[in-house]
């Protein structure tokens, strides 16, 4: 038995079981784990006191995205560059298709824009912003031909991407019979309009009352309408960015009496707070995000969820824009409801989510694995190939330094803008090497990947 | 002391308490109650070994309403002298504004419908099916000028009576400011309708589609939303013709956490069930209706929420159209989708309610008499004038004769519709007299009221 | 129509109804209520401006009984005049049989300390401490003979009042066929004996530990089990003195599916917190009682409760014991589980409730009256005698001054004790007059009734 | 690389994740999985078109045990020979101490009856039966010196096995400091005491009242109870045996807010119903086991909590007496709480949980191996080595046929019982092959271990 790499006496972490093995890659794949692998002629990389995962899956990223007359900050290289230093070796970021276009249309946009430049693996989730019935069988074409299984719809944002609950039962019927998922952005859109303009109208034009008319009650009752719907459409049903604690109950509701509801949330909702409002000047407006950050102690119960599995992924919603600049936040410096929505974050969401989560005794580090890497890939048919540490499997991984102190600084990310909602937190655990499909992206904490270097991923449906 | 009137011997029966005392009548009102009240020079009623209710109160009726073409069966005064028959002394109908006409239009409108023919008193709701700015400035005008408290919104029935979420949270926190209650048919409308054309299009036309096209969920989910738009607004709400025990659930987790959260049901959802759309023929049509009657075993839960106070109204969505002719249920022979939405039941309400609830053993008299009557009148803002039976209200009240066996029937009921939905049922307990503000316009069962005898109702906001 | 009193021009508040009208009191009845009632030969009272309650009745009162070597500072006498001076007209009291002894001997010492003394109405709960087989048939002869249809029993104090399992099963039981109710004390006994002892053994004396050995959890706990044995014995259950929210959503849950559940809460659970434990030195002792005092925020849900009908009485849990002298508090002073429990309050359960309930927005007027006259009565088999204003009932009756202020002090207040958990406090609305059967004992604040003036009463059983 | 044995071509399944990989085993341990393993100079054992699970883990049995007067059917040999033949490994037994013995006396009386009689790995958790301070000690001991980390509590059998509250909360407080959990069976024993003897007082003495004596209800409080005296002690604990769905959702929200409790049913609960005790005859005491079998709807309830979590391990409670003879069920031929309380099933749970769940699409294969090995591994203290088929696992597997079809009966199966509950039950999946660390005990179906091949297990503490 020869191996190209074997990685010596690490811990291997998956979903549900620990190891200490050695891990031996040939070629792109992962050939053998054992507890005393054979090294002749591989290249041999120490592990000794430090954790394998699989890499990283961020099924939550908006790279080079068009919005309200900008462009997000980062692209599809150094987002994917930022992404590898921080242990994610796959994304799914969402193409997007515009009114009256049809949905290839909106793919053909997004390869174009990933193609040769990301650094990691990637997938397309496809934004539907209207579905006539000739667009319907267009959905069927990209579950059965192109790879792209998911499906996002927003029940926010009216007038732009908000679609009628029409509209999104005939996609989740749809569904039923192609096997692809619908996504949801859930929060009641027409509430939050009603909200906007009377705060306009009252003067009310700082970062802070983006939080205040975009209350939780609007994401709970969206999440609620949004399941009803799926399971009156008997289908599955992932929502994006669960925000509320209050709509985090009605997915675990729905999941005690057997509905396949799924959620993620993302480490702003359970590091930041609504707080982060409050900043002086204009400074607020870094946090402007939807759903916006909430008060104090809904964190706890988020934290409760992902232990308890009444969420199953941690994902980013990168989507950065810069302060500075005409492109960015400063949109909206006199009208709060023009602040482009979004903050960065693909680059430093397993060390966030380890030190909280693992080094705050609030999940197991299989846990972990399970809501960065392994659920992922499972639920948007990337799995066995991503998500897994066993023979078989790409070989994806990150050796990581369970002691390794980082502080997190716009000074020092890879990200292509120019602040980090987490400036100044000091964290416990780091990747030291990134592997993606066998090769070192990451060696020691510094980028040694080419842009261009990954390659898009064609989905399955969902495994179970 | 002097009356007009004593009504002797009698066991009164309040919404909270039970007396053993006489009734003193002096022109329209209750002068007094006592123990042993003098009857010189007035009129007296024996009750002995009867009940006195307060009069009944029917928040939700349809008289001589345009519906898909056609119209109902009832008109102000069939089924008034129908209402007063069943022991019903006041009802809410409702006035319907269409989209581009101004509120005061459909008031006006309903008002000559029913002045000179009412035979009981009478008030109104408004159905709002637009709701453009200078549309809610007019809802102030009902609610401090015309004494219409109460706005009816739908969330079914698109391209007809459906509003958007947006609409119906300006309507709410147009009533906070001015008073008023949002009323909400909530059923989910877009679920609904995609529901109806697949079903058409597989060429299912029979009456039972119609429930199947209708589920419990499309309506749980309409209640929860409508809750959650009206505790974002900090309004009370009421939820009309509650029919399924789901929606019944988030009514009562809303009270619960102190959401001024109301809701009604009818005999309908508490006697029949689904069961009825598999009768031979084009018979289901009798019981096509909004929500449809649901499976068995959901109503014992509604039964259990009138007990517990999940529920607070017993009405009757009175809407009746005949089986046979061409302006009636005939309509739908070919498409359950066309068949008109109603059935009659102003007549029956108390009937049913007092066997099905006080001799079945699920409510006591004084929740049977707050259901039908007390609460109605508060919540409508009727209430110390109606649906009381102490000094000083309306002298409106029901001497029950809890032994009258009644057999309900088409043949001998008074509502002008060639069926009864519970014809050959067979009930214990039904008016022996009713009196309308000291008159008397059921004796000994029989009708000795007249058309026009009814005036009509300017209501109050709801109290406490 | 004569009367011997008639009290005029006050606004009549029922536990669902408010009416403007005139009360005329015959001997000790009330005879009629009217519009504008006859005086001629009457004394006249005035009740202009001011509200008409039926007198409060206080169903957990602990006069001139035992506990720990001492006994309380109030007797019949003293305990019941200072109820009289705050609108409560009745009182049930608990009678205590002792282990080996039988029902009777319990209930004729109880008779024998209030009989002559008591300025108030009166009846007996009988609290059981063991329950061989003819025990079991003494309780169907108090219910039968004796009018005391309700059983105590412990579910904490084991080694004196605590009983297993199987003994309030086999209560419960024989309640199903005598028809009485059982009332529990419902903490978890085992548990806080164990944490009393290991604080004991740590050292820990001072009062506050009293609290930190009772935790909210023993008393859920307790109570869901209490529940659940009724359940299974299919019988109504009280459960009496709750403190905690968590226990009162066990009573909740268990109404909603239609068990005949029941709870009071005592104003100490509304007021007071268990910050009062810190006070310096020993005063902390003042607010030892059982179930202690619980953290804040509680209380709002305790509000809650009482506003949603999730609990159905207030009532107090008079049991006083002075801060000085050899009888007292002092017993425990270096070790707080000598404490004697208990604290007074008696005499300001309508002024705190109504100032916190109705002049804080949290209770109707009417559901006040519910909370501390109606619902006790129907509840223990006193009404329609007690509970009611209605014609027929006891002339029991509180006229009340909503404006009056007053400042809650023992250098005022009439109970037999040296503090009062208040101090200090000052609300609006007390009793200018208070009536028993008829005879005034409070006139314009002052006790003008005697010392044995209040008779026994015989309760029958629960009315629905 | 070198192995004694590779299994070839085999579908791996974890609690996690599934691999298409050759397992390698050196000695008693697994030493490698990989993509195509090197078999020179290996025993090859063909794994194609089967699946591959880690050994089965039966942590609840009763071998060689003393139950009112008898002792069950089956000893260690038998036991686990049987156990063996239907993919189980390893078992947990449970060792008895009696009243006034100390711990080490039980455990040295089930060391005797094991040794050289398992042909399987087994362990002991300890019952208590009293727990004065002493014993507590000894507690601490088992824990730390003797590899027994678990002790199970009885609420049940008053007299016999249950203690008080005050104890169970004492023990879990020791168990905070020594690392131990306590198991419990949760039933009101107080309550089903009372029941039992009304019954059999008026006659009842079929086996079917020994279900109508121990209702849902007794087991749902019991369990409430344990974890409310669980979280006020701050542990862990474990349900055992849990059979009524409202049971479970007292596990399921405990889990919700964050409390570590865990439970396990055994297939009984999830094949067969109370109509089982309809049976003709004496029938019905093959099925007299505690708790009871429970109405047809139960079982799903169940069955859904095994997929989303609420249950987390699937045990046998395997306590076979035989139908016929002295020893055995006829004891209680006319007394049915003298019929010996259990069933055997020790052999059946593989087969029946996986053609109930696998088959019939209630559980994901992962998720079957995760019921029946991984996580009663991890809570009893015996992973990695056990629960795994991970490198560095004892190589305890089981080459599962899921084409084979079995009917279950007594006359083919290898327990020493003369009945099988699920008699004439067909089922589909089955061991092929049985390894006991690395050596084959089942070939093809056949035993070819040996009594007295099992080993004793030293458990640790549960890993989370």
């Amino acid at each position: 038995m020869k191996f190209d790499t074997v990685i010596k006496g690490g811990t291997l972490v998956g979903a549900a079981e620990t190891v200490s093995a050695d891990v031996g890659i040939s070629g792109e794949r992962i050939a053998a784990l054992g507890v005393d692998l054979p090294t002749d002629g591989a290249e041999v990389v120490s592990a000794a006191g430090r954790l394998v995962f699989p890499g990283g899956i961020d099924v939550h990223t908006h790279l080079d995205m068009p919005f309200g007359g900008t462009t997000t900050a980062d692209d599809f290289e150094s987002g994917t560059v930022a992404a590898a230093c921080g242990g994610t070796t796959s994304i799914i970021d969402f193409a997007i298709q515009y009114r009256g276009e049809d949905l290839r249309r909106g793919l053909e946009v997004w390869h174009r824009k990933a193609e040769g430049r990301a650094a990691i693996d990637y997938a397309f989730h496809m934004i539907c912003t209207d579905l006539p019935d000739d667009r319907l069988a267009e959905m069927d074409r990209l579950v059965r031909d192109e790879g792209v299984t998911s499906f996002k719809l927003f029940m926010a944002y009216p007038g732009v991407f908000m679609v009628d609950d029409a509209t999104i039962f005939r996609a989740m019927l749809r569904t039923r019979d192609n096997g692809g998922m619908v996504c949801m952005h859930a929060e009641n859109g027409g509430v939050i309009e009603v909200l906007v303009q009377r705060a306009l109208a009252q003067g009310h034009t700082a970062p802070k009352y983006h939080a205040l008319t975009r209350p939780m009650s609007a994401e709970a009752e969206a999440t609620r309408r949004a399941i009803a719907l799926a399971e009156m459409a008997r289908v599955p049903l992932y929502i994006v960015h669960l925000s509320a604690g209050d709509a985090m109950e009605e997915v675990r509701r729905a999941r005690d009496r057997g509905v396949p509801a799924f959620a993620e949330t993302c480490p702003q909702y359970l590091f930041l707070s609504d707080e982060d409002y409050e900043r002086p000047g204009f400074e607020g407006a870094k946090y402007v995000m939807s759903p916006p950050l909430r008060p104090r102690g809904n964190e706890e119960r988020l934290w409760g969820g992902l232990a308890s599995n009444a969420l199953q992924v941690v994902s980013t919603d990168h989507c950065s824009f810069c302060m500075t600049g005409p492109a960015g936040k400063d949109l909206g410096r006199d009208d709060f409801s023009k602040i482009p929505n979004g903050a960065p974050g693909i680059e430093t969401r397993l060390l966030l989510l380890y030190d909280g989560g693992v080094n705050g005794g609030r999940l197991s580090p299989n846990r972990f694995v399970d809501l960065v890497s392994t659920t992922p890939a499972k639920l948007f048919g990337l799995y066995p190939r991503k998500g897994s540490l066993q023979p078989g499997a790409d070989a994806d991984l990150v050796i990581w330094d369970p002691a390794k102190v980082v502080t997190i600084s716009a000074a020092s990310h890879h990200m292509k803008v120019d602040y980090n909602p987490y400036e100044g937190r000091t964290v416990r655990g780091a990747p030291a090497h990134v592997f993606l499909r066998g090769r070192r992206v990451v060696t020691e904490g510094r980028f040694t990947g080419r842009a261009g270097g990954g390659t898009f991923l064609k989905r399955s449906a969902r495994s179970a």
